[in-house]
């Protein structure tokens, strides 16, 4: 096992009605804040009312800023910087799901900073300060809630990129399973593959010894496979998605990636695909996961065999037979859930394979697990095609 | 699953020379601490001296109190109120086991408070404010380091009670396993012991549903069991005291705990027998544990019999024999590690029994999964005696 730091301190309020205690807990950090949101579903699902109405209550002022989209913009980032500055705003609250919840954060770490907020993501500069965000989660999936990362689109150059500090995990997430209950069924089975591909991104290491986070993220990954398939078949079960949520959570808060290198090629590649077609990550993930397994896995046979046996249950004794049906069960769980587990199937071609696998490599590669060059990325995508 | 707050805010500094930083994050909330501490074992091991080094250099004053006994006492806690108020110390640093970590927290949340600090106990106060508390840990085994409790005895009535809180949970703690090889073997089998029983109190419960923290329960639990017996066999297996270090503290901060119901009887019961003969917790345990299973697994053979397959590996198909297999596994493990699993073997006699039932029963007797009166808690007494 490695030495590890892990602050886990996003207080979780989890459950039915959950919602209904936001300005309350603001209420001890803050007495003005930004509301920040998506498209305007939380609008139709009545959400927001509800969150007005507890800040009202609380007398939390607020000021809105909505928009995000998916693989959320820089433009919109920059200007909720704008907006909380010129307001005097001390306290992000983001309603949404990871996008709204990445973009929050990016805003959170911009106000204090003098420099230009994508400084963050190009590595150009660190996060020093930021105030503080608090989020309530609509869709169970990138685990942003409880995680000090985010991932942010500058749309201009199509790059998009990462940022991470405990400067800017959520002091607090409210989580209630049943505000899901609305979402396309696409949307829980690409969160329900984003969720299961943070864990898959730990729990491919080198490091050796790591019994307990080893087991636990079996055991997550498990109860994710399970729960996914009732959730897509029934959007209303409740337990199915509260299951989803809280694994969603505990996939990507760090607990399972506690004393051990983590690999991260997957999340990547992908993010090159979804920055170039704008694609759901999760659509993405489907297709690139498998992909990312079948060329890897003579790395570690033994490592790959474990994961088939159990996550899938796989009985074969024979370790390499059993890792490459663990693969095949990988492919066959993100299709059960109504997936596509192809470049082809998500009508995205060649033409742009050798520019990203370029982008994603940059100068020194990526992964841990197997470090991968442009070629191997490039082959990564060859798989993924058809 | 049921709604559910947590509140994991303990940062963790996890490996090896760890307890070397421990000046430079104090530095973040004193300047004047008290160092409180158990028999003098961190000065024969040298662990003081490291202390002390780290706390200079980062120019953290502290006054010192050591004395903490297994079962701490109720008289050296106001003694350390006492002090904290007399020499204006704001911040508790604990460097021992759970022992010594719950007398700092009972000193932490008494400092503030102006009536008794037994009062928190006895359930007669809440605990409104408290001074920080941080740990460096010594034995894997109470799980205090990262949770919001404390038990503490009051050597006069020989009662001993629990406390519970967000304010006393540490903000942060160090964990080293090196520093656990120093133990003896017994205390390792005790840690090993407590650890398991926490999880074991959060996984017999009635809550339907809550499949995520299931399957981390019994994903611990495997751990322990492997890691326990690797640990008792080489006292100096780094990999081993590294996972029993690490699962005892996710055993008992509260995520194996999320979204359900727990039992708690197990403890109450041995908290008894240990207030009453000064046995180590573990050791009262080992004995109590597989009594009170055999005693109430009728209520749920199922879940027993799950629990003998997922954590045991027990073949059998029928659930009442399985569900007998995994209460006589746990038996066996508790030996493996060398314990004693009767009352008997401890020493003890039947002389209290009818005594402690009735203590421990009170006037709404305990449990959740199974509720207990006197009555039953005797029988449990009874059963576990040879």
């Amino acid at each position: 096992m490695e030495n590890f730091a892990l602050d886990l301190s996003t207080k979780i309020i989890f459950g039915k009605d959950s919602e209904e205690k936001v300005g309350e807990e603001i209420k001890n950090y803050s007495e003005k804040v930004l509301l920040h949101y998506g498209g305007g579903s939380i609008k139709r699902t009545g959400l927001y009312e509800k969150v007005v109405k507890s800040l009202k209550k609380s007398s939390v002022e607020f000021v809105e800023l909505g928009g995000v989209v998916p693989n959320p913009r820089l433009s919109l980032v920059r200007e909720g910087i704008e907006l909380c500055r010129k307001e005097n705003i001390d306290f992000i609250l983001a309603v949404g799901g990871g996008s709204v919840i990445d973009s929050a954060k990016a805003i959170a770490a911009g106000v204090p900073y003098k420099g230009d907020v994508w400084d963050f993501f190009e590595k150009k500069a660190r996060i020093r300060e930021a105030i503080p965000v608090a989020t309530i989660l609509t869709i169970s999936a990138a685990g942003s809630e409880m995680s000090p990362s985010m991932v942010i689109t500058d749309e201009k150059s199509r790059r998009k990129l990462s940022g991470r500090s405990d400067l800017i995990r959520p002091v607090f997430s409210i989580l209630n399973p049943e505000l899901t209950f609305t979402l396309p069924k696409e949307q829980v089975a690409y969160g329900a593959v984003d969720m299961f591909a943070h864990i898959v991104e730990r729990y491919f290491t080198s490091t050796k010894n790591v019994d307990v986070t080893d087991e636990m993220c079996e055991a997550v990954m498990r109860s994710i496979i399970m729960n996914a398939k009732k959730a897509v078949a029934d959007l209303e079960d409740y337990n199915a998605q509260a299951e989803l949520m809280w694994g969603g959570t505990v996939a990507h808060n760090g607990i399972l990636g506690a004393g051990r290198e983590e690999d991260w090629s997957s999340h990547r590649i992908e993010h090159e695909l979804s920055a170039a077609y704008d694609i759901a990550h999760g659509a993405g993930l489907a297709v690139i996961v498998p992909a990312w397994m079948a060329y890897v896995y003579k790395h570690d046979v033994r490592r790959f065999a474990r994961y088939a046996r159990n996550v899938f249950h796989v009985l074969d004794e024979d370790d390499e037979k059993a890792a490459l049906s663990g693969i095949e069960e990988t492919n066959k769980f993100f299709s059960s859930l109504g997936l596509s587990t192809t470049m082809k199937g998500l009508g995205i071609g060649e033409e742009n394979i050798g520019k990203m696998s370029k982008l994603c490599a940059g100068k020194d590669g990526i992964g841990f697990f197997v470090k991968l060059d442009a070629e191997d990325i490039e082959k990564i995508y060859r798989l993924a095609l058809d």
